[in-house]
């Protein structure tokens, strides 16, 4: 089967592995890190704590393994998803809040190595315009539109105060951008050609509760 | 059927509607604020944008709905919800790394109304020590041990560099800690009692590249 083949198959994998593959990913790229260019589906069972049959089921999904016996490529599976999540290009990320979050997340180095590169910051408040966060200029506000017609931005991060979210993401969308990386506790409506990811961290602190009280059943 | 045997039924809910549930909890609470004491699955779809057969399958596991034509009670469903997600009691917290993102998290009013309160922040910067985000002071690594002996600490968020991440686990467990909230890129391997959940905002990313390379075949 041929390489064209086989990306074009890829789009009928299931939304349920896709949500896997950046954690495949990471791991694929540790074992490189490491030199290492082969693994069983044993060996990556027990490294990532997945049982063998669903890393078989789920890479089944982009070959990249030869006879039994030989385990994965994993270079070549490596590459094969960072294919399908589109992390064979680059892609310019604005931050948009540059209080404590969007400072940590600006000052993050290893959004950088996976091709995602923070161009600027922007926030309202005056005594942050013109400083810096690492090498990442601060800018205000006013100067996000121009900003965003006279950049290719790919990807805009909510940062700011919850109470503000939802018009910073409508000036965002307004401004063309068409993905959104929100921060804010705000499940945010946009248009439907904007793709929006977020991160609700009470939610996960209702997972860590939910663990705790039911630890005694696991 | 009697609470009991509701509640303890609820022990056999699948992991996928688990995920599922913090979302419910936010929606039925916001409505609850709004007055609105019962909703048609059909309204509570729109709002969610999950498909109606969806959302009753997810709320069967709870009961909580009268005859046809009536809908959802949404007071007894949050509730319910709240029990099984275990915000049926509070939680203590301390943030471990006092740097950008552990302040951005101490900040957060969100969690408090939840019931997950933050007591303590901790770091090692001499500068830090004794300084307070907000009303929460910072203290010491060096009193960690003791404040966790001493008070009742449920859950620790590890906000240091990812470098130190896993010593800083080790750490926490060693002193009697049983779940961490962990924002460090490093899948942490504690034992089997502690309960982890990460927050990989990098995956995050990477399904919003997923998303934007695939976005003409939606």
């Amino acid at each position: 089967m041929g390489m064209e083949e086989k990306i074009m198959e890829s789009k009928n994998i299931s939304p349920a592995v896709i949500k896997r593959l950046p954690r495949y990913y990471r791991y694929l790229g540790d074992l490189l890190k490491l030199g290492i260019d082969r693994i069983s589906s044993k060996d990556l069972s027990e490294k990532m704590q997945v049982t063998a049959s669903q890393i078989r089921q789920d890479l089944n999904n982009f070959g990249g393994f030869g006879q039994q016996g030989y385990g994965y490529n994993v270079e070549y599976l490596y590459n094969e998803i960072a294919k399908i999540l589109g992390l064979d290009k680059d892609y310019n990320l604005i931050i948009v809040g540059a209080g404590n979050l969007g400072t940590a997340i600006t000052n993050y180095t290893d959004f950088a190595k996976r091709g995602f590169y923070i161009r600027k910051a922007f926030d309202v408040k005056p005594e942050l315009i013109g400083k810096k966060i690492g090498e990442i200029e601060i800018l205000g506000m006013d100067s996000l539109p121009d900003f965003i017609k006279n950049n290719q931005v790919d990807i805009a991060a909510i940062t700011v105060p919850k109470e503000i979210a939802t018009e910073t993401a409508t000036k965002l969308v307004k401004c063309g951008i068409k993905a959104i990386w929100n921060f804010a506790p705000v499940d945010l409506r946009l248009p439907k050609d904007v793709i929006v990811e977020t991160i609700h961290l009470s939610d996960t602190l209702m997972r860590l509760s939910y663990s705790l009280k039911n630890k005694t059943s696991k």
